[in-house]
Order: structure tokens, then sequence, then C-alpha cells
């Protein structure tokens, strides 16, 4: 139903789409352990991440930029999917498949509004700003919070090694190095309890 | 696991309490129309909705402050449960049970983030800023707009008449009236085609 103004319906036509987030599954477990996380509620959970964890940062961040940036860095998933960190075949193509997701998506929006959002997410893929490598840090933090909290769901149910998950995290030593110190901990007591392979 | 910081235990323990509000199902339907949406995925499809309808607000509203609060809007039904809106029976107790909830999720930050959130969480109850109405007129009008995607799947499950409806949403009006007249277009349309009870 046409709402009279064309632009706000060409807004709600994007909230719309996007609601498809919900239906797509990461690997990670939620801590009920019950079923997989799926990446709208793991973008919910980051942003809240973002304010709660902002004294960490390496250097100062703009915390509202980092939140925007989280609120909307998975939307390509919504026509890309999402890929397995450790899935090395689901990994080709996969920047070109985020490309056209986001041309056509955040096209559907308003100009100014689609220009904002395409910034948005370039910045986190980049990571080359604070607000963008403390993102990222966030993002690679959380799934070892979930694994821990599962017992290593998602990393024993694929296999996982623990070099993989290092060399996966590595990114979050260049936002915070307060996590990363914490995250590596993470991880070897996790291998050495038999959740990752060796 | 200690990190060796008692602080960013306590933010890591909220965190990982938090994630129990991706099993808090509310009644409207996502727009796969396969399953109801949990509140953590909800909050973050109206913190977006902050960003990309700011202009609609009536009057400036920090949209920051919007979607801090809209990040932290839900949480207290990790304990208290969500309650339909047009459940007024479940709706005894609501205030009472979410105010302890408040104190023992909030309290497990530390003190200047317990605050934070605490204000946050009483700012959008109360509504009386022009942030806390323009989140809650989100907060209104997103169900709306999933009722209509899914042919009013909540609305005819359980029966609700439009006169409740209207009612409810009602709210709309006090932040944006734009929107309210969006919203109220819609459900005299979906009553019409027989989605809602007259």
């Amino acid at each position: 139903m046409d709402s009279g103004d064309p632009r706000l319906d060409r807004i709600v036509r994007f909230v719309l789409e996007t609601d498809r987030l919900k239906e797509v599954y990461r690997q990670t477990y939620i801590t009920g352990g019950i079923r997989r996380e799926n990446s709208a509620e793991h973008s919910w959970h980051l942003a809240l991440m973002a304010v709660l964890l902002k004294d960490y940062a390496d250097g100062p961040v703009d915390v509202e930029k980092t939140v925007r940036m989280l609120l909307v860095h998975d939307i390509v998933e919504v026509d890309a999917g999402d890929t397995f960190a450790y899935d090395e075949a689901g990994a080709a193509g996969k920047e070109e498949r985020e490309a056209a997701a986001a041309e056509r998506l955040f096209g559907l929006l308003p100009p100014e509004l689609a220009d904002e959002f395409h910034l948005l997410w370039k910045e986190f893929e980049e990571r080359r700003t604070p607000e963008a490598k403390f993102a990222a840090a966030l993002d690679r933090l959380h799934p070892v919070l979930l694994n821990r909290a599962t017992e290593g769901a998602a990393w024993r149910r694929n296999g996982v090694r623990k070099e993989q998950v290092l060399k996966r995290i590595g990114a979050i030593r260049d936002g915070s190095s307060a996590l990363w110190e914490y995250a590596r901990r993470i991880v070897d007591d996790a291998a050495e309890r038999g959740m990752l392979r060796e």
C-alpha cells in the first residue's frame, strides 16, 4: 500500500526486505544451544557490545558510528547469504556476491540513505578506520564468547582447528589489544579442553 | 573464565545473559511467515528504522540516543518475558516484573553502565522525551508493517480487533504525525480486507 510519500515507500520497502536477515543463519549457536544464531539478532548483539565495550577500543572511537556500522554490516547477506568463516570454498566469489547485494539492497533506498548505508558497509569491509577496526574486533570476539558458552558447539560440529580460529580472530588485535588478549586466552583454554582441534 | 579484569568479566557476563533475548518470542510473525519474531532481532530492526526514518519524527530528535534506547528497551524481557500487547491478563504485574528484571539484569553491569542502561530503559518506558516518543512510535509501527506483510498473521491468529490496534498504536501520534497517518491507513485497509476483526 502506498503511503502517498514515495520516499517513505522506498524506506518501508527496504525495511521489509531486510526482515529476511532474520532467516540468514550463521554457524554459531546461541547460548541456549538449541539453534544457530541468525544475522539480525547477531547484529543487535554486536551493536550492544559496542556501547558496552567502547572503553576497550585502542584509541578513541566514535561509538555511534560503530553502532551504525554494525547495524548495517550484515545486510548484504539477505542476498548473498552467510559464508562460514572457515569455509574456503564458500569464500570464493563472496566479495562479488556481496557487492552485487549491496547495489541491489541499498539501491532500494532514497539516494542519500543509499549512499550513507553503502559507505558504512564499505568502511566496515575495508577495516581501515578506528571505528571499522573496533567493529571488526567485536564481530570476531562475539562467536568466541558464544562458542565458549556452548562448549564449542559450532567449532566441534565443523571440526575447526585452533590455528584457524587464531587466524580468523587476529583482526581483534587491530581494534583492541585488551580484547585480543582475552580472546586468545579463551581459545587457548578451549583447545586444551578439546573444544577445538589442535 | 576470568579475563583478569573484573570490569570486563561483568560486561561479558551481561552480554551472555542478554543472549537469551534471542529466545523471547513475540506474537508478530517475520515476513517469511514461518515463525514468530524474537525480541533481539526486533530490537535490531527498530534501531535500523530509527536511522532510516529519523526525518519523520515530529521535531528534532537525537537519533543516536534513540538507537541506544531501542537496543536496550526489551532486555528486561530476558527475565520478564514478552507480554502480548492485547493480553489484558498478562499485563497485570508486568510493570513489577520488568522493574525487578531491570534491577537484576542491569545490576550485572559495572555501575556507570548499569546506570546508563537503567536510565535509557526508564526513559523509553516513560515516553516523555522526544527520543522516547519517537522510539515508541517505531516500536508500534513495526508490528503493523510485519502484520501487513504476512496478511495479518498475528492479528488473525489472536482474533485482534481494529479498535484494539488503533488504541495500541495511538502512541505513534506522539512521536510522528506522518507515521501515524500511514499506520492508520494500513490498519483501515487491513480491517477492510478482513485481517482484523471490526
